[in-house]
């Protein structure tokens, strides 16, 4: 992508104003994901705060975001991002590029912020919600789909309980603190494991 | 147990304290875990903080526990305490087992600690380390143990990645917000999908 192509929807006329707002927002964002990785957490991200980090003015703020808890649900939306869609040829394949992209995330700041908005969930139940709903399911979605195609191509179990294999799938990734590497092959031997299971007989 | 046992190898003429200083242990555990939960996690608990909540003097505290470290370690492990340790008859059994006491585990104010505890691990190194060795470390013991005896016996796959395993295992109770409950039969569905697999032809 140029640079040309990511303001190409800009009016002529605005041109030179449109880096600058997308530098104000970019601020905004790190402002947002500095202050929920400290150890405050969601208490600690206040529009005031936020402004002041990022050098900008409250009403840059609240043009983009109505509120906190849309500012924090976006700043986490940009750290996790969609999963790759997998290519789809077969589904230890994909599975393994979604293992990839789950172990890829480990970044230590980035724990801190799901850390502090998980331990927070109880005291802000409609920032955790939106969380799970903008930035969760759409992950989800495409684990499901992964898994679906395997059952109807016959490579997975015909009675698969898919939510329960996603749990197993991206558990590995999600339980440790962000400070523990994941040893070598650990994701490919932890897909192979759940594709064929722990049981001498194999079923 | 009896009352009379917890307090057997008192000396005699000393009994009537002794009731008196394991409830001011008590008050001292349940007054950190309050503030862990608390949305400033490991910063807001203090000596002082603790001494006030929980109507103790800070000497009281520093006789049990030499530092904060300490006590914070000490109050997480009466939350995650031992897992039990399972019958032994089969692997199935044993890790139906281990996954109840997970599943069982999750309690909304407990959760709070952890992630809280998790999100500060690169603030709190030795803290950190501290937890996974005295409180997660014998608890994947026991589970190591299972998983190693189904080795053993023949009825797990003789080339096993034990560590792999564990994270599969607890992965599935870890990796979500404590509000969320758990459907009927997730266990049961959870440990058999990873003793079976899920690919169609089992391997």
């Amino acid at each position: 992508m140029t640079t040309e192509s990511t303001m190409g929807d800009g009016a002529p006329g605005r041109t030179p104003g449109r880096p600058r707002s997308e530098r104000a927002e970019q601020a905004i964002i790190e402002a947002t994901i500095d202050l929920l990785a400290e150890e405050s957490g969601v208490a600690g991200v206040t529009i005031e705060a936020v402004a002041a980090r990022a050098g900008v003015g409250k009403t840059t703020i609240y043009r983009r975001w109505p509120n906190k808890e849309a500012l924090i649900v976006g700043a986490l939306a940009t750290l996790k991002g969609p999963l790759p869609e997998p290519p789809g040829r077969s589904v230890r394949e994909d599975l393994l590029v979604l293992g990839e992209a789950l172990a890829a995330e480990r970044h230590a700041k980035h724990g801190r912020c799901f850390f502090n908005v998980l331990g927070g969930a109880e005291k802000h139940p409609e920032l955790y919600a939106r969380y799970r709903q903008d930035v969760i399911e759409p992950r989800r979605e495409v684990m499901r789909r992964v898994l679906r195609r395997g059952v109807e191509r016959g490579e997975l179990r015909p009675d698969l309980d898919v939510e329960v294999v996603m749990t197993l799938l991206v558990g590995p990734f999600a339980m440790r603190g962000p400070r523990e590497a994941l040893a070598p092959g650990f994701v490919e031997s932890a897909v192979d494991t759940l594709l064929r299971g722990i049981a001498r007989s194999g079923g």
